[in-house]
């Protein structure tokens, strides 16, 4: 018998039909002798409706207490999904983040799972019962609240459930069909990947494929779960991530995302313990900032450029402005017009010249390369955004079309 | 300093705008320097909207589950609340019915109050907070469920934790003024009642006066704590329910309810131990019977009435028939064209001759009288539902009026 972890997102239970749908996939999956946990987000926007409430009584919500209003969501929803697969003859348990023993860290909105106690699950499980759990949200021990996970939660709580419980799959149901070879909106002939690793779908993920989010592919990797990605509303069969996969493709995908922004210091002193001044308080703000790269200037002053989220610019400029004054540096430069386009693929670890290769394909098209940054198996380049259609489709036509 | 219990029912909270409006009554009584937790209800028609969706799934949601979903929505309204304070400056924290140490029984949808630990609710009133418990729900240290406590829940919550914290009045705030002489939308000169004992406020609500639920009074009766209703939306006064009031009138008010039918069994035998034949079931169904009439009639045989809520009518139904049968019956009837109407005053306990002087009233005006029952401070006459506002004015302008 097999213990299988499934999660559906908000478009998966957005109304009675959609969430008759999913609990469909559940029977048929229990009927075929699995064991079943659920994990279950908000329906559809309610969520957001719940944010658009606090926004109108105030400006900057408690975050203790947009946990509490928040995590009320995928109560709402587990409670219907418990109570509408009893009514079908199979028997059904809810537990919230706090009954399935989901222990978080005290940070409210961005809480972090630190550990799974899960005894209600198992009881449950135990007693033949299909155990329907809140994702997104958790409990911290030392100050008895209530936590939610932030963006990318309810995959989260999934994948880390399946660690705990020692599942053999945890399978994310969503409104995609898996994972591609590029954003099918743009690239037309992109391909559904069938298996992929966890170290590309780490890459993918945090280079802009939003399918799955990094902190879950990382839960996967460490404890070693499958996570299978497929959509509530078809019978196709997804994309497998796991440790190791049978064909091996040299590029397994191009990403891209548009919702950075590039920050560039100007003539700061080039001298040791500068980049720890200009990172370390970003980081302590909790900016993630991702590619950077330094430049030596003439007479011993660098440049130093680096992307952050979009939503993350004022931030960022708070924390900037005072630092650039401080080191007596020459300026503060922010394009908001750039985005980053990436190649992802094991095989480059065996493979030369993917780099020279892509910089090539780009150029031939004209498209200046702003920023590069690698990994041993991506590749990245920030270009302007007006050019990032453009980018994609002939790096996917080059890398991927042509095997 | 005097510690102020306050709650806020759904139409209270309904938008931003009403919360609102709360919030400053809670601020100013802040202000005024007392200590104050406040209890919520869902926002307007928040859990109607939740029933639905369950409703739209399956016609016998699990009740267990039903909780759960209920649950939710005061933990928004609480959670609002609190952030909203939080943002006009005044400290605050939101507590769930678990939180707070609501303690209940293990009924779902229709649990009681056990006992109330309130340690955390202590905690936040001694560092300064204004303390947010959402209503109407609890939990269940054997089952470790959250529960419910059915209608008027909330303002039960609000009681019982006035009585458990020793607070100095419970103060409802609600959509009306306060309770009225007689339902104000059919007798144009009812008067707001300024103070009432428990034991009338109990008959009113019993017998028809809606803005109070039995329960509650019953809490504060027992616990002695002042109940205070008034409008969220105006500044008026209200009514005070208290064990001693200072102008005893005879008469305090005159109810009705038309939500009740009247059922009769026919010729069963007169002979000791049937009523009770008749009766142990429905209290085991949880049918609150109400008024009970008894007549023998010829030969041994007696004819039993009593009223019951309209929304149980089927599940009495139900008993009855085979009871019927099997004390050899002569027939069970159903009236649902019924009403009743009541005078109640703690006066009527010395003052001799109110009743006939109801049943005169009523005479002259053509209304006959299908069932009397009294208690010591209350007369009750079922008369057809047709007659019930002639009977409600009539009797108004005869006792209330002419004092």
């Amino acid at each position: 018998m097999k213990l299988i972890v499934q999660k559906y997102g908000g478009t998966s239970v957005a109304n009675a039909e959609a969430l008759k749908k999913a609990a469909s996939k559940i029977i048929k999956t229990k009927e075929e002798g699995n064991q079943v946990v659920v994990v279950v987000s908000a329906m559809g926007s309610r969520t957001d409706e719940l944010i658009n409430l606090a926004i109108e009584l105030t400006d900057s919500p408690e975050p203790r207490e947009m946990d509490m209003l928040l995590s009320t969501g995928e109560r709402e929803t587990m409670s219907l999904m418990a109570m509408y697969l009893k009514n079908q003859g199979h028997d059904a348990i809810s537990l919230t983040g706090s009954q399935a023993g989901i222990i978080t860290t005290s940070k409210h909105g961005q809480a972090e799972i630190e550990e799974i106690t899960g005894d209600r699950v198992r009881e449950g499980i135990e007693n033949g019962k299909v155990v329907i759990v809140a994702g997104f949200q958790g409990f911290n021990r030392d100050t008895r609240e209530i936590t939610t996970l932030g963006r990318g939660g309810s995959d989260a709580t999934a994948v880390a459930l399946a660690a705990a419980l020692n599942a053999d799959v945890c399978e994310i149901y969503t409104d995609v069909e898996g994972v591609f070879t590029a954003d099918p909106r743009i690239v037309k002939n992109a391909k559904l990947i069938k298996e992929i690793t966890y170290e590309e779908m780490l890459e993918m993920a945090s280079s802009g494929a939003k399918v799955l989010m990094p902190r879950s592919v990382e839960f996967g990797r460490r404890y070693n779960v499958p996570i299978k990605v497929s959509s509530t509303f078809m019978e196709e069969e997804g994309t497998v991530v796991k440790d190791k996969v049978m064909e091996q493709a040299i590029i397994s995908g191009v990403t891209h995302t548009d919702q950075e922004v590039k920050f560039t210091l100007f003539g700061v002193p080039d001298q040791p313990g500068i980049a720890a001044k200009v990172f370390r308080p970003l980081s302590e703000k909790g900016v993630s900032v991702d590619m950077i790269v330094q430049n030596v200037s003439k007479e011993n002053k660098s440049d130093i450029s680096f992307t952050a989220p979009h939503d993350q610019m004022s931030t960022v400029q708070e924390i900037l402005n005072p630092v650039v004054k401080e080191l007596r540096g020459e300026g503060l430069d922010i394009d908001e017009n750039i985005a980053r386009v990436s190649l992802i693929g094991a095989g480059m670890k065996s493979e030369s010249g993917i780099a020279s290769k892509m910089f090539e394909t780009l150029g031939e098209e004209k498209i200046n390369i702003n920023m590069i940054s690698t990994s041993p198996i991506r590749i990245s380049c920030v270009v302007d955004k007006k050019n990032v259609e453009k980018a994609l489709k002939v790096l996917h036509k080059t890398f991927i079309e042509v095997n």
